[in-house]
């Protein structure tokens, strides 16, 4: 465990670029057995927890250190909590990226004042010449979670919590590679012994709970999440053995269940949260801890997700929740044909709101129609289809 | 003006239902000239300000108006801030919504224990009917804005701002019907009248705007805007002498305007917030405000925006940041030439989302393929142009 003292040493220095974030109970989530409280670090400087353990390991480097500069490689939250915390000192941080990463997450780090280097065809690569800029140019590397600096950062989250809320029986808290829940999990234990942790990995990457379910590190072959933010492969020896003797649970949600919670979070909680940060929701949404109960917190841990998949999530979300239908039409080929459709369906007060016509796909005669509609729900959906089938119009529903 | 003692009042009861909200640096927003910070009223309760005035409002109720229940028209924030109140109190609330109202926001409401009743074509044949229900069945009916305690409960947000940050020089906030302002303004002036408040209407439904112009009462013939929050159609008397009095300015923002503020808001500071909470934002973002300096406060009113209204935000976003791009390719109808084209855009890094293959729109023998491809930034879709080009391909691109 990370001692007490370095996490209280931590505090100090955290707040110089972090922000208390907010703390919110959450009434949707709640129930008669447990109350559901969010802690916001989307809202945090960066979008992410990560600042805290940046800041406070480049915050304990001495000058000569500082002088030289840092290196790190990630395309994600650590890249931009290096970059924010390294130009608040005033000195150089080298970035090393994988060559393919989306242009927008090099700018956003850039952004931050960092050298960004574009090298290797995938993240092992990228950290390979991170590692090799370490000794080369003499830079000191900022390990995204295994360290006792950046972990203790980290904890200073569990110090803001026991500020708002007594009585804390669980936290929950998404696992990538264990930086986060190893620093929330040393301040918990040592403060009040009672409070459970539970640890959340993604289904596409879930190596630190096989770790924890077989009392030994198993690495992943390959890692697939829409949760980017903890898709590790490799299980840090450090942060396992924090795990394996701290925490009380781990638990695991599928990638449909955590686009789940990102939906329901935009939508009931007004909060964008990314795939990782969205897991602990995720987790008490559908189930997976069992027993819970009293005060439970979920951490979520950042909200830097890519605009094109939260698009997608909430494109998927409108299907999936009867507010968006396409259905294709076959309508004989003849003027008049889809002025009735059309008829129909406002007469069925469905708002069109993508048409695609087609008349090669079908018989000779007819044209295939494929309407995408605005609907108000399930009862809706059962009654555009009702009336299109009254109106004699042959339909099937694409899902 | 509302009385600051009332304001006062109002502090001591909203917070039996209200949460004092976050309150956020916008590192993004300031500048030398000035600092921006955001009062994040999409996150409070039923995701809007509203609440603190219904609240407010049905406390003050003698026992025999709260046995009586309360009627309030409003298919939006309102609706749930009443039904949200009096469900606090045991209370009944009858909410009149117009026929056509959404199932989601029908749901929102009866959801809160309010007896939501569908009535009217209209907003105004709705409101009608909620005063004759007032008339026929003793309710007591919660005017939205127009009332001393809606407006003193609106109020508390400005006595939680001195909480948070000395020298506010101005505080920018939406304006539909003028409660909000109407509060907020009335605490400020009287607490530190140096502070500057700042009205924000969207172009679409500026009848507060012009009466504020031109100092008498100008009603708008109709509104179309995509703040559904602030489209309001007449003046309130009320409302208007207290804006007219001690507002210092009002400005006025475009729908595209908002659109950006609802995007940027979303990417940068992870909070959804509806058309007319982003207005405030979407005033600075694009220097509807002259000369503004200091610390400058925008409320974030509200966060209830309809998720299909959120979806096309991010997807015409998406397009003029360049990070999605539809093209139109005419293809020589053989065999392999769907391949080479796929393989070009391949050369081009571009991910293709949709495709719509159609052999009709075209001379025999071509064939019309418009493609969806996810990009990275301006400079990448001429990179796809340039490879598209080069390799002998005809396209149009379409915007």
């Amino acid at each position: 465990m990370i001692e007490l003292s370095k996490i209280y040493a931590a505090k100090e220095k955290v707040y110089d670029v972090a922000i208390k974030t907010p703390f919110n109970y959450s009434r949707f989530l709640s129930n008669d057995k447990y109350n559901i409280y969010l802690k916001c670090e989307n809202l945090q400087t960066i979008g992410a927890y990560k600042i805290r353990g940046a800041y406070n390991k480049i915050a304990s480097l001495n000058e000569e250190q500082k002088k030289l500069g840092v290196v790190a490689a990630s395309a994600g939250n650590h890249a931009q909590g290096v970059a924010f915390s390294a130009s608040k000192f005033g000195i150089a941080a080298h970035i090393v990226m994988p060559e393919s990463t989306p242009v927008n997450k090099v700018s956003s780090t850039a952004n931050l004042g960092a050298n960004v280097i574009l090298k290797g065809d995938n993240f092992d690569e990228a950290y390979a010449y991170a590692k090799e800029l370490e000794k080369t140019k003499n830079l000191t590397f900022i390990h995204p979670f295994a360290d006792p600096f950046v972990m203790a950062g980290q904890g200073t989250i569990f110090l803001e919590l026991i500020e708002e809320l007594n009585n804390i029986s669980y936290i929950i808290v998404p696992v990538g590679g264990g930086g986060l829940i190893s620093g929330i999990v040393s301040a918990a234990k040592q403060i009040n012994p009672n409070i459970k942790l539970i640890g959340v990995q993604s289904k596409g990457a879930s190596a630190m709970l096989n770790s924890f379910n077989e009392g030994k590190i198993i690495n992943s072959n390959k890692v697939k999440t829409i949760a980017d933010g903890i898709a590790v492969r490799d299980v840090n020896e450090d942060s396992f053995n924090i795990i394996k003797n701290n925490v009380d649970d781990m638990v695991m949600v599928s990638d449909e269940e955590i686009a789940n919670a990102v939906l329901f979070l935009l939508e009931q909680h007004k909060q964008v949260v990314e795939g990782a940060g969205a897991a602990s929701v995720a987790a008490v949404m559908h189930g997976k801890i069992p027993n819970l109960s009293g005060n439970v917190v979920c951490i979520l841990s950042g909200g830097n997700i890519d605009i094109t998949m939260l698009n997608n999530i909430i494109e998927k979300g409108l299907i999936k929740s009867y507010r968006k239908m396409q259905i294709c039409v076959t309508l004989i080929d003849k003027a008049g044909a889809l002025l009735d459709l059309t008829k129909a369906l406002k007469d069925a007060q469905a708002n069109i709101i993508k048409v695609d016509y087609d008349r090669l796909g079908t018989d000779f005669g007819d044209a295939n129609i494929t309407i995408t509609l605005e609907t108000k729900g399930k009862a809706h959906q059962e009654e555009v289809g009702k009336i299109l089938k009254e109106q004699g119009f042959t339909f099937k529903e694409i899902k």
